[in-house]
């Protein structure tokens, strides 16, 4: 039994839902499909999403939303219509979102029910138009499936026991389309993931039904070696292990969300990243373990918005608890930290600008220069890392060699260099400014 | 005026002590000199100072000390009848050492008094040889030139108001011989420096009679590029940083400790390292700024001794706090760090191999895994660190380039980089097998 899961650009249309209709008849085995809210259909569109925001924001302002409604129903009734299914369902998402809005349907918050209305109502839609072309489907809430999940700062996380109650949908007939994005708390509370929506709720079936496969249907035919918006026409990758994966996303590759794919990696489940719009592809397989031959990197990722905290004390290396109480100070902010290389008497954290707006710019400054009695404490701006991920780096001697030749010719100055910890990365931090260079440059080394 | 610091090796013998007097005679401008206990004359010798724990170590268990304060005696009787100075002088020192152990002499610390004897008791010899030469000179007690310290945990600590004290000492005439290793409390405690002794007492005394130069007499000719134990007839540093120099001893660039050079470094007092054995050599200047021309790099440190702990721990990089807890069980445990790289899932703490004895592991290796609730925690031994080191490498680009392709052509394994604190240096760790043909390709790649 395989999973597959249906991101926004697959569901943004009715010509969309054709082809991921064709792609759910093709094979049998595809008996979990997970749903996005539709995405935009060019460039210039919105977001579902977006647009259930917008209701959100403008009826906590007290303003009138009917017009946000409207753009809202007429996305679903363009492909209700399209698809020729009973118009029953715009009614019914209509009524759904009038009783958020007019708290006749109880919800602990309301910005969060808005939100998954897009999955939840594209699920009704889709399992509508299955059962229309004659494939037995049904849709399926979160809630009924048992995707229970605890709720905390910054997003919901799921519960153990929801992998037991996922496996008794394997019972179950019919194909079963289940809206991405969010759960329930034990309580009954709709409560939305952090990031990664819908992959996280695929990942989390994969596991839970134990799949054969779990198939993450996107707009690309692969995983790239590289960002193809900085290097054209980046050699595909054919198959990586999850720990690569996760390394990859989290220095900005935009195929899955850093965290989305653990609940399938731990289950072993393996992954596949195939594109919609071209399903004969072989796509990218994301696996347990893969065999290491030639090229011991895979991939180069890379990500702007970072900023690193530098910290000079003279004798800092005998103080005992020095960089404990100067990462206490972080915490009391509630920043966390990505990396902190040390010298002798200094120490600089590496921490993503979002977590240090300008206006806690200067209490973290101050903090830093009177509790720890700091002799120089200064913030460096736009900064980016590059992270040069492979199985085979480990026992491979030159990765690095190779990586900072790299840099020298294409003249890029390294701000840092954190090797150490992870057996599968090497990570590299530089200018913004010379990001592109940098990782144009570290391409040619390792792929060309 | 200047301060002339000699080592042990330099005041082992009485014709060593000949070359120091001469040196002494040469230049008046040499107005304050510090010295160490005698060392070893030759391979097989026995540092006075270590006679002197010797001493201490059988009284405590209530042994018969007699033989032991003998050899001390011995010492320092051959070179006071060698250079035909007054057997007083003997007599003295036999009655100090049994002061100290008779508690007639009130003293806080015994072993601290004992240890600081042999340094004492050289500076009282050696005015007294100067003014049979007929250089006018005064032994200065530290606690009489009012050097005093703070105790702390480890070892003691100058207190500020201990320049002003010194700068006093400006308007005395005589030559004035000061005993390094150790200085008073407040309330009138001998105590002794923890590391790097008289260098530190030179420092001192530099910084407070605001010397025009600190020279420091060992018996190398230079401050050498590479420690030349592993490279014969490494590169001679004619001129360097004060935060070179810091950074190089810090990785075991045996010539200073750690933290000795320091007072003089924060009073901009330049440094010059001279051999007593041959004094017309230009030795190495340490100074505030030097101009950087051509090789960035200016040295190369290793040291043995460090490992590392390894922790793992799935969505570790989603755990505000996970870095301070890591840190605060090892502050608890009295184990200061060195580094810190992290993955996104793990974190690795460089440590010395001797903050962390076997007993301890298993303490720390189960408090980590329970109080962190890791998935994997292990130690790896017998690594090696090694520091390049020059002012010129933050805007040169292409060091690191130069100095990765240097493990891969002496076909070792990097095991950890940390770059992006220090802007002077650059640090890898090896394995310790591997420490000294990693050292020699780099010493190869920088300087040949």
């Amino acid at each position: 039994m395989k999973v597959a899961k249906f991101g926004g650009s697959s569901v943004a249309s009715a010509d969309q839902l054709r082809k991921v209709a064709q792609i759910v008849k093709e094979d049998t085995e595809r008996k979990f499909i997970v749903v996005s809210a539709p995405g935009k259909r060019d460039k210039a569109d919105t977001k579902v999403t977006d647009l259930l925001i917008a209701i959100g924001e403008a009826h906590r302002k007290g303003e009138d939303v009917s017009k946000q409604v409207e753009k809202v129903l007429a996305r679903f009734r363009s492909i209700v219509s399209d698809l020729e299914l009973d118009n029953i369902l715009i009614e019914q998402i209509a009524d759904h979102l009038e009783g958020i809005l007019a708290d006749t349907i109880p919800v602990l918050d309301k910005m969060d029910a808005l939100k998954a209305t897009g999955e939840d109502s594209l699920a009704k839609v889709f399992s509508a138009y299955l059962n229309k072309l004659g494939v037995k489907a049904a849709y399926v809430n979160p809630q009924e499936a048992g995707l229970l999940v605890r709720e905390e700062l910054g997003g919901a996380r799921i519960l153990d026991e929801s992998f037991d109650h996922l496996y008794k949908l394997r019972e179950r007939e019919e194909v079963q389309v289940i809206p991405g994005f969010f759960g329930y708390t034990k309580e009954g509370k709709l409560a939305t993931f952090p990031r990664g929506g819908s992959d996280i709720t695929g990942s989390i079936v994969s596991a839970g039904v134990k799949a054969s496969l779990y198939e993450n249907f996107t707009d690309v035919d692969s995983v790239y070696s590289v960002n193809p918006n900085i290097v054209d026409n980046p050699k595909e990758i054919h198959t990586l292990t999850y720990r690569e994966m996760r390394e990859l996303s989290y220095a900005g590759f935009s195929v899955f969300h850093d965290e989305a794919l653990i609940p399938a990696f731990q289950a072993k489940i393996p992954v596949c990243v195939k594109n919609t719009n071209n399903p004969s592809a072989p796509g990218t397989m994301i696996v347990a373990e893969r065999e290491v031959t030639g090229n011991p990197v895979i991939g180069i990722a890379s990500d702007a918005g970072f900023l690193s905290i530098y910290i000079s004390k003279y004798l800092m290396n005998r103080e005992l608890g020095f960089g404990r109480k100067l990462l206490q100070i972080l915490e009391e902010e509630n920043i966390s930290f990505e990396h902190a290389p040390s010298g002798i008497d200094d120490m600089s954290v590496i921490i993503r600008e979002s977590q240090l707006p300008a206006d806690k710019e200067a209490i973290v400054v101050r903090r830093l220069k009177e509790e720890l009695q700091a002799d120089h404490v200064s913030i460096d701006r736009d900064l980016s890392m590059i992270m040069i991920v492979g199985e085979g780096m480990i026992e491979s001697i030159g990765v690095s060699s190779t990586a900072t030749k790299a840099f020298t010719d294409a003249n890029v100055n390294i701000e840092m260099i954190n090797q150490g910890s992870s057996e599968v990365s090497l990570m590299f931090g530089v200018k913004t400014t010379q990001l592109h260079d940098a990782v144009k440059s570290l391409y040619q080394a390792f792929f060309q």
